[in-house]
């Protein structure tokens, strides 16, 4: 699917895009497609407004840019909300390796359809839909063809936002912090009627890359599982793991999150103000999830699980540097991994599950204009659990 | 087992032990005991001769020391050969943490015994016997009494040198680079007559270090199994693990080393003198095993390992310090663990093995006073590839 054509390549598929586009669907049966009133022309770039990093020391600034035509697999989606995630942060700020600029971050996007190309059939106008972490893969190799898109064997996926793309006119994928966004079908989710878009957003990410090793784990009712850094994913985390029967120890650094923490249904607040509080549950838990975005005392925390338990990983440090002590590693023979997203199936599956038993991320709404506070709030550990921004203020 | 008593309760001990000594079997029918040809008096300490390092810096020197009385339940050891672990060198100039000095190394020990006490079952006067990384454990504790007294649970285990021990007359425990060793029966690995005591040697570490994760990995007939680091650890491990049906690749940063490795039974030499030459054998392996003894691009090479497969570290950095890449970790799948030698029962099972097969280590015997040569050949990658120290020469 992803296209890896040469220059001539390119100009061919553009023309090709433009011929083909007499085909998309054009319907706005709702008046939803609020830029327009009138029919949009899908041979034409889709214009889009967001708030765009600029370089690695600067606060995101609005700006204007251009999305690709909607092809015939695409569909064009309306953003309605759209979550902000540390990784947003990480990959903007360059220190998870250098970027392009300008780039919109943004990978916990929902909104409604508003186009659909002539081949689409996952997607009506009207629909709920969400985009994740991934816009594209090659759809061709074992990974693919399994539903583990992240895990693409030839081309590596294309990420939601910063990937080199040659269909994007600014010549990189841009995200969710926009007012709309053009994506192949197969990379939306569908998002239940019944599930409020904000309460959706947050799931792309946070929800996925949680409830995908969670249920790698195959653990069973009653099971002890530490949660590692109370945030935006770990929120989530500990309400999956509490209403698939875990029993939950959540380790945060934040005192005053203990009362929400027991709220979201942990069965025990572990506030590690000192690597002490961790000794009482040496060898206790049978798994162990982290969602640490930074380098820290990774066996320590690894030591709670049970000896040939596994301890996941999932929060993404400064250039990926985890330190391991080695000492400790040996002692707790615990098996340390870690895990990225998950695949466009099991996006959907989790969130479906969440629509059916009702697990909503608890989330703070915000305005575009407050994107670079929001930013400096999740860095201070500010954040309570996931800012979402309201996408109609952009 | 271990003694815990306070300087009071350790007068009690000594007298006890005095007095109880009178009980020892005292017979030397083969003429093993070198240092006497009199009857040894078993309540006074062992004289003992061996190279100690004084400091961090200092290479090994000549020293006369004292052990502990021979105890109802220990045997006297008449060392005979000591093998040189990378460990030694670690532990002696402090790379793992602060030392008590003198202190003497070694910790693969193989001689005969040359006193019993008079509660000591498991051997007899002029039985083969060996000792590995430990010398005694609580005894009490579920893991010791399940044979995995590496894992104590209450004290530790007491390693065979630099440990803390009430007992001895330094007050740390003195290894094997001397003439003879005082150890609890229980403590001692019984070598089997057809083994040569100088290879039997260095299977007491890098023999059951290797042997125990290999083992606990279950591994079918024609497994591919990668081994990093070809020196007195790894050479064992691609024996060990060819000998029970692996088909074994070997990565090695000395090219010269490769026939030798094809030698040792190894289907392939992968010379990495880049970290490119890693790229072919990327998710290729059902298991890995590193014996690398200090900080290396962990994920990349185990990003060799099938997604969900083990990769098993034995080698122990300095400060137990590794760095892990989790960008590498979160695409590779791949599940990290740390593994320490290996209980008493099952290192009992290596030797045993060992015998049975045939599978000896490559030696090469040295002499006392070549230690510190050996040393640095060791850790210059020149060893080949394990120096085995001739105890007549102390
Ligand atoms: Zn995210
Ligand atoms: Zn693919
Ligand atoms: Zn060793
Ligand atoms: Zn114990």
């Amino acid at each position: 699917m992803k296209n890896n054509k040469n220059k001539e390549g390119r100009r061919k598929f553009i023309q090709q895009t433009a011929f083909a586009s007499a085909g998309v669907m054009l319907i706005n049966p709702l008046g939803l497609l609020s830029q327009t009133n009138k029919s949009l022309n899908m041979s034409k770039n889709i214009k889009s407004r967001g708030y765009a990093g600029k370089d690695e020391q600067s606060t995101l600034v609005k700006w204007d840019f251009e999305r690709r035509p909607v092809g015939d697999n695409d569909i064009l989606i309306d953003i309605k909300f759209s979550g902000i995630c540390h990784s947003d942060i990480h990959t903007i700020k360059g220190h998870w390796g250098t970027q392009k600029y300008p780039q919109v971050p943004g990978h916990e996007i929902a909104g409604i359809v508003t186009a659909i190309g002539k081949n689409v059939t996952k997607f009506k106008i009207g629909d709920q839909a969400g985009i994740g972490c991934m816009v594209n893969s090659c759809m061709e190799c074992d990974s693919c063809k399994n539903g583990e898109e992240h895990h693409c064997e030839t081309t590596g996926m294309t990420g939601t936002y910063g990937s080199p793309e040659e269909s994007s006119p600014t010549g990189i994928t841009q995200g969710g912090y926009s007012n709309n966004i053009v994506v192949t079908e197969h990379f939306a989710i569908k998002i239940p009627n019944n599930l409020d878009l904000k309460y959706a957003a947050p799931l792309l990410c946070a929800g996925i890359t949680t409830y995908s090793p969670l249920m790698r784990e195959n653990f069973k009712k009653g099971d002890k599982i530490g949660i590692i850094g109370i945030g935006g994913l770990g929120h989530i985390a500990i309400k999956l793991a509490v209403s698939k029967g875990a029993e939950v120890y959540a380790f945060t650094t934040t005192a005053d999150k203990k009362v929400d923490i027991i709220s979201f249904g942990a069965k025990e607040v572990i506030v590690v103000d000192s690597m002490e509080k961790l000794v009482p549950y040496k060898g206790k838990l049978d798994y162990m999830l982290s969602t640490i975005p930074y380098d820290y005392d990774v066996a320590s925390y690894a030591s709670c699980v049970k000896p040939y338990g596994n301890f996941v990983q999932v929060g993404m440090p400064i250039n990926g540097h985890l330190s391991i002590n080695n000492f400790q590693m040996i002692f707790n023979r615990v098996k340390f991994s870690a895990s990225l997203i998950g695949g466009i199936p099991e996006t959907q599956e989790v969130v479906d599950y969440c629509a059916q038993n009702n697990i909503l991320p608890r989330i703070e709404i915000i305005k575009a204009e407050e994107i670079n506070d929001a930013w400096d709030k999740v860095v201070n550990k500010e954040a309570r659990y996931r800012y979402v921004i309201d996408a109609s203020t952009f």
